[in-house]
């Protein structure tokens, strides 16, 4: 067979999908699968099974617990790596990581088959430990291969309902974080990095289209803002003489609301999630309001407009209230710009099938930002069916996965070429 | 000494408001003396002691643990009840309570000492939990005498904390709940109850007065409000797609701020205090808010229109962001009228004394409300110093302490004259 021609098996795909949804799946339909619970080890061991007994291909576990397997390319080059991650959040769907990652196994098993070997070896990758967990650590797996957390980082890990350290729950999956060094990618030991997710919002719905290639992956930059006015008696404080804390932060946060939507851009959003009002009881004005403000976009003078355009709001509610507003930048990560070249051959992929190409900014974060620090990485994204995901409803159709994964083998045999 | 330049002893009651507040009082300054807790124990055994040394009366605890002393009058007639509560809420003030208790007991005292008997019997009572507590019941000991707590009703209480029963938080008080229907008050048994209390607002030190009567203690309607949009992702979801259920929230609660103070009436306020936000994760849209919103006022036609209000805003906050708003009643307490006899001696007391009579709602609950629906029922209030009240900053002045209590000790002359 031509290799151009080749395509992947959407039905065994989708299948796979279906079986290893099994692990972790909840009564109500949701799959529960955090880091270092028990689904996460079943998921791992159907993982193992499956790529030791379909591709003859033996795992291998890395210090942080990523899981491995590798082709052999027919050129001595630096390998081409595919994958995404196994776990998810709690209650969560099908799609969000386990579909990056049996795609990239479906991507290898087809290649198998044909007896098709690449120039540049393959590897899938199932990073470990991608959403929020009970240890409070997301993208855990990438961010070790990249360097961001190192062993003394490591060890401060802990399971926040059992106790039980990360470096004990890394073990019990086959990891060492004592060995996390190793783990690290150094220069020139990846040719190129390629996730496949699903979107998780409704871009690619609106625009009727089944796939896209990411452009960037957003910035997400995070405020704590404290509002403090005076606690007093709901009945014997006279409406003129309050400094009610909740009332003054129902203002920011609609400023905050406002000034996000005025943009009318689907790569500019703001959000308060975190949001706790004290004393908290219903004869009592409220004295303090503490909330956590996000704001994501990956056009940095937007964040900083917003930003100033909080303070001119804020300003204006503090005179006026006679409250105090403090605010702490607790996260500013910079929007990660994906590779050209993959952009460009996912792109290209998605073509070739017939579909228009579209660049989408990634509004979630991914493991693909992290791995960009130590190599060329790009994402293509599924559409997401209502841009429903992290609940049991997210869905994406077995059509549009099936055209996914075969655009996502075009831009790597493309890769393979070019690179 | 003719009865009509009688005066109590100024210095004996702030003397002993002070020696009070030592039951309970914390590092910080503030009172911990919740029902049921050591330092309520303590305070009981504290009035108890000084009843029976400094007035030879041997205290008398009902059902209920309400403790009483009883002066005999020259006549055949009901008593006169004065009294407040000996309870605090947790951190809270000196005078909340106890002030009205240890002022009864001066008027008694300085009417034993000076050798007079007025024409009815009075009474000293300190009130059983007047205070919100852990046993989630507040106005209890007056609650029982006017029949709207019985046996049943009380034998379901448990303390939240500990889990003790408050049948066994009573009997270690002296009281004894199985006999709660003999504690009852029954038509003919009182002939008037007078408490004194502080203010808790800033109204009489915005007219430079230190003292008034108490015309009317507002009703209070309380709504349970659940606000439910769609949880959803902080970074996928477009601004114009959300269906944010904190901000729906925040429009609501600005909403009943401003109907309620566009009032600008002391006796018309509205509160959020209690407001929970789900699931409260800085990186999910808020789906689901629950608040509680309190309405004091003593005028009900303002109350319910000001509900109406609160009806159109929703309507439009539902109709443009898609949200659920859902409104439950979970409080209807209705405005109580102080006696007219009692009101009228009150102002005579205060004018007796050189001082403007003016006459206040009162726009928090107290034991007065309960004791209405026995018997003749008033209250006098003294000035707050900055309105403060529920901490440890709750301050009147011995000056205004003193007067009050020379007014009210004119007051209750003057009802047993024409009672």
């Amino acid at each position: 067979m031509e290799i151009k021609e080749l395509k992947i098996n959407g039905k065994r795909l989708n299948d796979n999908i279906k079986e290893l949804a099994k692990t972790g799946m909840n009564e109500g339909g949701g799959i529960d699968r955090a880091l270092g619970s028990k689904a996460d080890y079943e998921s791992r061991q159907w993982l193992i099974n499956y790529w030791e007994k379909k591709l003859g291909k033996k795992a291998r576990i890395d210090a942080i617990a990523n899981m491995w397997i590798d082709c052999p390319g027919n050129d001595d080059k630096m390998p081409i790596v595919i994958g995404s991650h196994n776990d998810a959040v709690p209650d969560g769907g099908k799609y969000d990581g386990a579909m990056g990652v049996l795609m990239a196994t479906e991507i290898m098993e087809t290649l198998i088959e044909n007896n098709i070997r690449l120039s540049h070896p393959l590897s899938v990758v199932s990073f470990t430990g991608e959403e929020p967990n009970p240890f409070n650590v997301s993208t855990l797996g990438s961010k070790v291969l990249c360097g961001r957390l190192k062993l003394e980082d490591l060890k401060k890990y802990k399971n926040r309902d059992t106790g039980v350290s990360l470096e004990d729950a890394i073990s019990q999956l086959g990891g060492d974080i004592n060995k996390a060094a190793e783990a690290m990618i150094k220069p020139g030991q990846i040719e190129a990095f390629l996730e496949c997710h699903i979107e998780q919002g409704k871009r690619l719905e609106t625009a009727a289209l089944p796939s896209a290639a990411v452009s960037c992956i957003t910035g997400i930059y995070r405020e704590e803002i404290n509002v403090s006015g005076e606690a007093n008696h709901a009945g014997t404080t006279v409406m003129w003489d309050r400094c009610d804390a909740l009332t003054a932060a129902a203002e920011t946060i609609l400023a905050v609301e406002r000034i996000a939507a005025d943009y009318k851009k689907d790569n500019v959003v703001a959000t308060a999630g975190y949001f706790q009002v004290m004393p908290g009881e219903a004869n009592i004005i409220p004295g303090k309001v503490k909330m956590i403000v996000d704001i994501r976009t990956d056009e940095t003078e937007i964040k900083d407009e917003i930003i100033s355009l909080i303070t001119v709001a804020v300003k204006e509610i503090i005179e006026r209230r006679g409250v105090e507003i403090n605010r702490t930048v607790i996260l500013d990560q910079e929007p990660v710009k994906m590779d050209d070249v993959i952009i460009n051959a996912v792109s290209s992929g998605i073509e070739e099938l017939g579909v228009k190409p579209v660049k989408l900014v990634s509004m979630a974060g991914h493991d693909a930002a992290n791995m960009a620090r130590v190599t060329r990485s790009g994402m293509i994204f599924v559409r997401s069916i209502d841009g429903k995901s992290h609940c049991k409803e997210e869905y994406s159709t077995e059509d549009d996965i099936e055209l996914t994964g075969n655009a996502m083998l075009n831009a790597i045999i493309k890769l393979d070429e070019e690179l």
